[in-house]
């Protein structure tokens, strides 16, 4: 048998107490997966009093550059979390070091991947991180290896749990956005600064990588467009519901003719699709590739045990010798995508607004959006929501065929102008998945 | 750059074909993602005539073990199927070489597979197969790799588009299982002779591979219980969907207390299941695993296309040198696994029966059942499918609660004894995914 896989393990919170449960419980398996044996021998924690039973042996350092710069580890595990801070100290001197390391952290790969990719590559290192998307959910083994005879067109996904529990919630059981974020909060689903989940910023990072990924680009966080779920309603729903869509938040990564569009915002999926049937807490991601056509992959986005099988994953490729490019491409032959800005993406879009309850309003939205060229498919006037209360407005509903972002946002600018649609009309994407 | 991959293709009809091309197509991408060139050197076919555009240089053979003898290449490709002829033979003299070896080979796999494994690892050579279950969805990657941390309890799939098209087309359209049949012929979905699919034999032998794969087991395709869906009727879509269910052909490999189930058979699934919303030709499989929980890959399960992204994936794990044993362990690690018989699978039973339209009839039913300890979960008594005919019998749907079935069997036997239901009642299996 060859030599055991020295981990040291940075991190023995939710991630790292669950995989180092894992390692001990599966460790027969594992060494008949991989031909070898696969050892905590050293953690990092804010004390020794953190690390769960079987740790006792493993050497005990309280910073993560310390257990990084350990002569006896092979592989180094980071499950601390953060994107610039002592994770990514840690991480840029295991790879200094040439030391396999493996990642659940989504911020830090999405900020510094290719960098540390860069460093990894030329100090002849494995950098692994599965878990940073999809939570359990083998993605990135898909894209990188399981499609990689495919070009691939497109990569949409529900990656945040928190979203798509709160919108489920909204829409099983009637309740109001905020109703539903705290009923997340309360489950543990959502954090008390919920921001970086409901903002739509933690699936912007996991697009990002993806991205990466699907297309052989380099890595570019900042080029995602990012819109949060806070403003979708219960009338959204409705109307989505009665259109034959669900509302989800997606990241999407497109290869367009103008460019590589990286996205995050609420869309209306036609129920029919495997990402519209995705509820609650899972996540789920589809992939089109020229050879595969579609694949989805649906499971559990986040948890302790989910998260730590990605990360035995990794450790398992790196303990048999499997390892190639972070991105599956050598970092010199991943290219600058060019920007698509959101203003130029191409597709079809719902709009939920408040229009002056007076002869001609709608005729007069019609006219401003066929100037933009703009062809409705749906148009649907409801009574007003308030009842019986007096209003000067009632809500109505278009369906758009493909146009622009930007031919739809000026039309709607104009239809305001105009005086018959109140301001900030509600625009949800259609997407096609 | 490292030296190119030669491959030698045997077969070139629609899965060989579209492996040639894909090949061309993505030429420089292959490059970048393994390191190398990846080219097809030789082919064998019946003629020359039958190579498309691309493989005018390569070395022809008439004889796919003539193909695996060649010298000059360092990948055998089998793309001819069967599973115990020409495929075979060739499959034998390659992996005897040490030559590695791809095959989309479902049928060769489940009958050879474990003979054919330790003759890959005895020559040091790799054996890979991700086209054989599933079409181009990675699932052979997945429990192999993607999910190496976890202890499989259960894998449960859609396997076969035929069939899944001929139940959706039911479900959907109100048409009988012969004109569905008959449209999924016209279509190409199914052969002239369907037995394979719509028996449920084709769902058999990827269940038997999936399961070695999960399990750890020595791969056991005789073991596998075997019902197709010629008996599915309207009637029965029509109570499974009144039920909340779908009736899919599901082949499921599971670990029990009592030893490794493996059967194929029409189930019942909630309809909120994934594998439920897998609708037509399209192929899904659900993973349970100790740490990940649930997951599910749905796409597409057949087609040229499909098939060769899978079978190029396997060929870059080769060229990348990413090679590990066949079943995800050694074969000497493969276990025996302690055979389940049907009789004594345990779950819930929908049971559509033809009943004695006479006071007392549902009454001497229940009592069978209860004295096999039975509980009914619910009971619909329709009116008879005949309307206005008359008729000595009125259809009955019985849900069960969880029971053998043995249990169920003896307990419908001494119905149909007591003269109150008429012989052979429909009885589908429920299973929670």
């Amino acid at each position: 048998m060859a030599k055991p896989l020295r981990v040291g393990l940075a991190g023995v919170g939710t991630v790292g107490g669950a995989l180092a449960r894992l390692i001990q419980r599966r460790r027969d398996d594992l060494v008949a997966r991989t031909g070898r044996d696969i050892a905590i021998v050293a953690v990092s924690a804010l004390s020794r009093s953190e690390c769960g039973p079987g740790l006792e042996q493993a050497a005990f350092y309280n910073d993560a550059s310390a257990l990084a710069a350990n002569a006896e580890i092979d592989v180094f595990v980071e499950a601390i979390g953060g994107a610039h801070g002592p994770a990514y100290a840690a991480a840029r001197a295991a790879l200094s070091r040439g030391l396999a390391m493996v990642t659940s952290n989504k911020a830090m790969i999405a900020a510094h991947g290719l960098e540390l990719a860069t460093l990894a590559e030329s100090h002849g290192a494995a950098l692994a991180f599965e878990a940073a998307v999809g939570g359990g959910i083998p993605v990135i083994k898909t894209l990188r290896e399981g499609l990689a005879g495919n070009e691939v067109r497109r990569v949409s996904g529900i990656l945040n749990g928190t979203c798509n529990y709160i919108l489920s919630r909204m829409e099983s059981d009637g309740l109001s956005f905020d109703a539903c974020l705290a009923a997340a909060q309360k489950l543990g689903y959502a954090e008390a600064n919920p921001t970086f989940d409901i903002g739509g910023f933690d699936t912007a990072h996991k697009i990002a990588i993806l991205a990466s990924l699907a297309f052989g680009t380099k890595i570019d966080a900042d080029a995602v467009s990012i819109e949060g779920i806070e403003s979708i309603t219960l009338a959204d729903l409705a109307a989505a519901d009665e259109l034959g869509y669900r509302i989800k938040l997606l990241g999407v990564a497109e290869r367009t003719a103008k460019g590589v569009e990286q996205r995050v915002h609420p869309t209306m999926v036609a129920k029919s699709e495997p990402l519209a049937q995705t509820m609650g807490v899972l996540n789920a991601v589809s992939i089109d590739g020229d050879a595969i056509g579609a694949l989805t992959l649906v499971g559990p986005g986040a948890g302790g045990d989910a998260t730590a099988s990605a990360v035995a994953a990794d450790i398992c490729d790196i303990a048999r010798g499997h390892v190639g490019p972070a991105f599956g491409r050598p970092v010199a032959a991943l290219v600058d995508a060019e920007r698509v800005p959101m203003q130029r993406h191409e597709g079809g879009y719902y709009v939920r607004m408040s229009v002056v309850d007076r002869p001609g309003s709608v005729a007069v939205i019609a006219k401003r959006m066929g100037e933009r060229s703009i062809s409705l498919e749906a148009i649907m006037q409801k009574r007003s929501d308030l009842g019986a209360a007096a209003s000067e407005f009632v809500p109505v509903v278009l369906i758009t065929k493909a146009t622009t972002e930007a031919s739809i946002r000026e039309a709607l600018d104009l239809a305001v102008g105009d005086g018959v649609v109140r301001k900030k009309p509600q625009v949800i994407r259609i997407e096609r998945v």
